[in-house]
């Protein structure tokens, strides 16, 4: 999926969010923007695929901030925040179609993400907002597809901290089903993206068949960056779990397919491009 | 006041917004976002005024939309609201001291602006957001010495479509006092901004002594489009009411004196300029 004309005001505004995060200089803060803009532009005037437009520029205001990692104590009360609604969580996927549930549960998940404009989870009202997205389920449902594929070779492309943590009792379902479970998180800090700590913040490590990483951190998947683990593993899979936009972003443009998109639609863009409108939860097989 | 960091995405947003309240095709709206940041940029570059880029930008993207007037519907719409609470908002003005209060009503009005990011006024609890701020009251009270000067010769340079209607208000006020009330309107449509329409709708020609204009519907005021008549009245005046937030941006790097600025500080920027907290309400004389 290619920057739509929405993108540069969003990207823009969440850079300059990010900044403010970690500095009160508003001469470099300044100076970031000035050089986002001019990035943002030329990346607009070429339609790029958003996700990478939006890794190039962030990788430039992470090194004029000198932080490479803004995001981490948003991403660590993320965790703790969504840790404390997993037992919740794991009530529901145990009532009913456990598989279906869960899926559900970690499409909730993909809500939590603070820097997607206008579109904002309230942390207090967490547990409410949970049961709320529950009982309204999916606008696209390939469920039983995915769940047919998921006895196979799985391979887990994981999006936020927090989502992580509801991500955990999907991937406990993968494997009762069988499934043998490639998870795969950033390779680097980006974002509120989840790393190799996120993962076992969440304790994938202990239901997962390996933690692999996307290379470099890029925000979604670039092929080029891949490692050659994680490569093969996607090249080879029966399904790829893909959560989140920047995912889908990168992969609805991509070379690999069997892929299950498994997303909160977050803004306008890509709301129209799944064919959905904002707000609703999808569990598409592509 | 020139712009700061955070204005660049505002900006774009707006645009975006605005083109979208207008169009759908996406191929002019990306061709309009591309010169958009491309101006933006020079505009950022050299730190002009925030209102006046505005107005380059804004001026722009109504040629290249085809559109002289894309807020027509919402300012009606805003009118029509505030006209539906004025009878509240008198009965507030008329208790207690009226001067004060009209001041009060009338920056509470500035708060129905629908193109700031982040700031949002929901139709629906209008009456309840009206009794709310109005208990809450100023952050900067400059009222005694605004009122003191009001019994002269007063230019009113007016914001918002929907506002103006509480405006009135303040402008029967001071005709109580006996000041000469020239109040000023955009020249031609721009954003939700008022123009001599609104000021009809509103009744102001009832009320104030003349109703003059900015010139070229300046966002704010640029001192050299202003009309003669209306340069006149600026320079000779007692006291300058100025509604809002561009109109400060313009007048607080002008050459003009004895401002009253009434408004509410919609945006980071602004409330930091100004010295309050996002959400204060001003009336400061300068």
């Amino acid at each position: 999926m290619r920057m739509s004309a929405k993108c540069p005001a969003c990207l823009l505004n969440r850079i300059y969010q990010e900044c403010r995060m970690v500095s009160d200089d508003e001469e470099k803060i300044g100076r970031i923007i000035e050089r986002a803009m001019e990035m943002i532009l030329e990346e607009f005037r070429r339609r790029e695929v958003n996700a990478i437009a939006s890794t190039r520029v962030h990788r430039m205001v992470y090194r004029m901030l000198d932080n490479d990692d803004p995001y981490r104590e948003l991403k660590r009360r993320a965790n703790e925040e969504t840790a404390r609604i997993l037992p919740l969580a794991r009530r529901y996927v145990e009532r009913g179609d456990r598989f279906r549930n869960a899926v559900v549960a970690s499409i909730i998940g993909n809500s939590f993400d603070y820097g997607v404009l206008g579109h904002e989870v309230n942390d207090s009202n967490f547990r409410e907002y949970f049961e709320r997205e529950f009982r309204r389920g999916l606008a696209i449902d390939d469920v039983d597809e995915i769940r047919h594929l998921c006895r196979g070779r799985v391979v887990y492309l994981a999006d936020n901290a927090g989502e992580i943590v509801l991500d955990r009792l999907l991937v406990e379902e993968i494997k009762r089903l069988e499934g043998r479970v490639s998870f795969v998180v950033r390779g680097r800090p980006v974002l509120s993206d989840a790393t190799i700590e996120d993962a076992r913040f969440a304790g994938i490590d202990e239901v997962a068949d390996e933690i692999l990483t996307n290379g470099q951190g890029a925000i979604g998947i670039i092929e080029e960056e891949l490692p050659e683990d994680t490569r093969e593993r996607m090249e080879s899979a029966d399904i790829i779990i893909s959560k989140g936009m920047a995912n889908y972003e990168c992969l609805s443009e991509g070379s690999f397919d069997s892929i299950a998109f498994l997303l909160k639609a977050k803004c306008e863009p890509v709301a129209r491009d799944v064919g959905v409108r904002v707000g609703d939860m999808v569990a598409m097989l592509r």
